[in-house]
């Protein structure tokens, strides 16, 4: 359920909202910011024919709606009970707090403080948990704690409880793991269902498991992917946010595809952060709706 | 403005509206859909913030709706009148009627037509028209009727009369040039405007006017493209709908760029088609709003 | 083996060729052109570091080469045995004979034909063979013989005979199966090895089987594909030619990725044709390199 | 001319070479290798069907080649001049030595640093030259030399006589323009012809010069691009290296098309650079060909 502070007047509200399909959706839910003085800056919306189920987007600016922000869910709590919904209500002028997970790769951890760095994502990071010292130089860089959590092969579930008092330390919102190379437990990802966001290096359902290039490059694919889904209890089979290709030839070693999928991990991790930051995606089962 | 012709009961509406901003305009227009027991089934907006610009594309049922077809259009006009809106209304039950204008090239049209014959584009083709007999086997294959215009040079203006004759005989509201390797005259341009899609073999704008496919092996670049864009009275300068690129390498001839150039023209044209066939294109000044 | 056909003086020879790699071969192999009065006009080789594989393609003109055609067979034998080859001569004045089966769907016939009217492919078709009878018309429009084979269940290995007669008739080089819903028998995969190409309706490995749409919608995924592959006993298991992909959304139903899926389908299979006809394919294994 | 600076025994040469097309070039540059002992592990070659010139990429193994690499050119020379041909050799185990200049953007600073720290590039960066101090920290992070010289508006020919002087100083073999916002003088672009890579954020020809995304904007296209190119005398219309173009929608405004071409510029330019880096490049008057 979304926890509300309170923020400085202006800026946008958005809410993400699922529900059982009806008449009148819409408007109802336009309604209810027209009537208390929001001007809707943005609406998409979905019906999942097969599931006749319902999904909304809408974003709306604060400048003279008649409700203070940390009492818009209370206001709006009723509504949803009617519909029996799911939903979330975030705003623009209170960011979404992340933690980044890696072990000893770069390229994804740099990809996204710099573009951190230079404003693309509508997010704070304050922290990011590494199961080695390796890319501390980096974190340093960029001026972000860098916590090493050492995995010892027997000490998983203290270590995982570690994290776990880390992100409720530092308030975290969603965690990004970022060619983060350890499988998260059970418990773990039940606990953060739907907040964890990963980067599978090869096109799901394709290759699934370890060593996803060394595979492309034995079947002999013309092309390569990057996937990036929310975990969950089963190997790379969470609902998939984003995903992207790129040729490749008989010319390509195993070392040429790394190479050339480093560049997909990248750009395709980096637009699904860009989308969760942006209150974009909604869950459909095993599936994501996402609203670009 | 748009022409109604009564419907079987059932299909939806579709309104493609532009106005100026201003607060509460999903509200009051979902509004007036819900209130006559309308059922949106896909709504899109957009503001031009530059402009200041307000569009939407609202779909929904007319299974309960409570206002026959045929007199939707006047109930609707005082919204839109107080809104200063330039405004449509289109029914899925009433397929666009589409005039094809082609040459002697065949990729265009044969695409068009094979789509068309397994029931991609919602729309009629009651008529071919050609400078040249060459592709009537063509147009016979799909049982179409193939008109003759000759062009000799100085018949221009009564070449199009004839063209306009036939277009309001056979109740034509746009037309679609396929590879038509002919300039219209403005007072044809003017007439129709905002309702003749061409195709155009470059990436816009570079490569306008004649052999874009020469230009650009002579340029040297790397990627060719192709613009489907309605027609202005400024060669090659019309509203973009639609475009796409391939790669191309020093080893391509300029017969290499044609016959790799041809599959996308095909491809971007019948997209195009497509689009404005389900009522999603909307002008915004020299630029389209297009609702994918 | 290949069979040599006197051709008319002129017009270029094309080596296919792999081996063990060693020392010098490009150097021996140009030499051999060079020495008889051929025209090297395009070479492209492979190694193949982690198989120490030799594949190279050659092509030169027969202008002013001293031997000839039907000679040049038994003269360049030594080399290759000496080398350990395995080996094809084709001359592109003798075109490729290419049977197409199909069943109901038209697309990948379509595409097929249309291209090869327009001269895209150096290939005759003679034949094309389908267990039902829809696609005749399609067939006769390009003037191409349709011979139908039905398929009842119990008379599998009766029709497969009877499509090996009558591919031994009309001299078929090559097999492209153009969405052929049926499965073959392994006796004739094995005997037309390396010379059946199909097209997959999805990108390899993922989504192997029947549906993959549906396959492919239930998942979830981002970005669909075709691959076309050669024809071996293991079902969707052949070494892939050739891939593409394009993005979808949540607002795609299975009939949305159909669609756009035929799209993909008509491309990749008329890309791997063109590969094929043009002699650009050599087998690595359960790969492919692909001199493009 | 090339410069030979002995290397360690061992690695590849790298023959780059364009001259007028005749018969039996494969043959007699494949032999001068092979016969002083060097085994070819890479041969692309291109023949320009309209100049009627001829293209070479021969790279072998220096393992038992019979010359060492301080006579190798001497060596070459004579075969060269009967053939009438430019021509450049390069040694793997000699890296190119490349300076990059950069304003104040980072993002295609940064693409270039971090790719030449985890090893894609064969080369060796000794110098970044800047007209602000901005980018200084990000030099330091990674090492590099960061010069500045500042452009007061009046000095520019002193600036660049400074530019000049260092690039001496550290014997660099060509220049990387990592949106580097100044003209450069006719006098240097003379000088180092074709040792100038730029990056221009658009796909050129289209939207040549100053604010390409604005022009984009305005136009209202649905693709935008990026192009590198070597630097000529007149503005952006130097040989293009490699393009690439990313799909847009209307509701993209202009800083959109800034945040979206970022992307595109340091995969552009990165691939530039690699290819270069490798010797990938010849010129071919206005165009370049790519062995890649």
């Amino acid at each position: 359920m979304p926890s509300l502070t309170p923020v400085a007047s202006g800026g946008n509200a958005v809410l993400l909202l699922s529900c059982p399909d009806r008449r009148g959706l819409v408007s109802m839910l336009s309604q209810f910011v027209f009537e208390r003085g929001g001007n809707i800056v943005d609406l998409d919306e979905h019906v999942d024919p097969v599931e006749r189920r319902f999904f909304i987007r809408i974003s709306w600016s604060l400048e003279e709606f008649s409700i203070p922000d940390y009492e818009l869910e209370e206001a709006f709590r009723p509504l949803a009970e009617e519909l029996g919904a799911e939903w979330s209500l975030r705003f623009t002028g209170r960011k979404s707090r992340v933690a980044v997970f890696v072990s000893r790769y770069d390229h994804c951890l740099q990809e996204l403080l710099w573009r951190h760095a230079v404003g693309e994502f509508q997010i704070d990071i304050p922290l990011i948990v590494s199961n080695h010292p390796d890319l501390r130089p980096l974190a340093d860089h960029y001026g972000i704690l860098f916590q090493v959590i050492p995995l010892t092969g027997d000490n998983r579930a203290a270590a995982e409880e570690e994290a776990t008092a880390l992100l409720e330390v530092h308030d975290v919102d969603w965690v990004v793991l970022a060619r983060y190379m350890q499988v998260l437990s059970p418990a773990f990802v039940e606990r953060w269902k739907g907040r964890v966001i990963n980067i599978h290096h090869s096109f799901l359902p394709a290759f699934v498991g370890g060593n996803p290039y060394r595979q492309a490059y034995e079947r002999g694919v013309k092309i390569i992917g990057a996937t990036s889904h929310f975990i969950t209890s089963e190997l790379d089979q969470g609902p998939i946010i984003e995903q992207d290709t790129v040729r490749v030839t008989h010319r390509d070693s195993v070392a040429d595809l790394i190479r050339r999928g480093r560049d997909l991990e990248r750009l395709v991790l980096a637009r699904a952060v860009r989308l969760h930051s942006e209150h974009r995606i909604l869950l459909n089962g095993s599936k994501t709706v996402v609203f670009d």
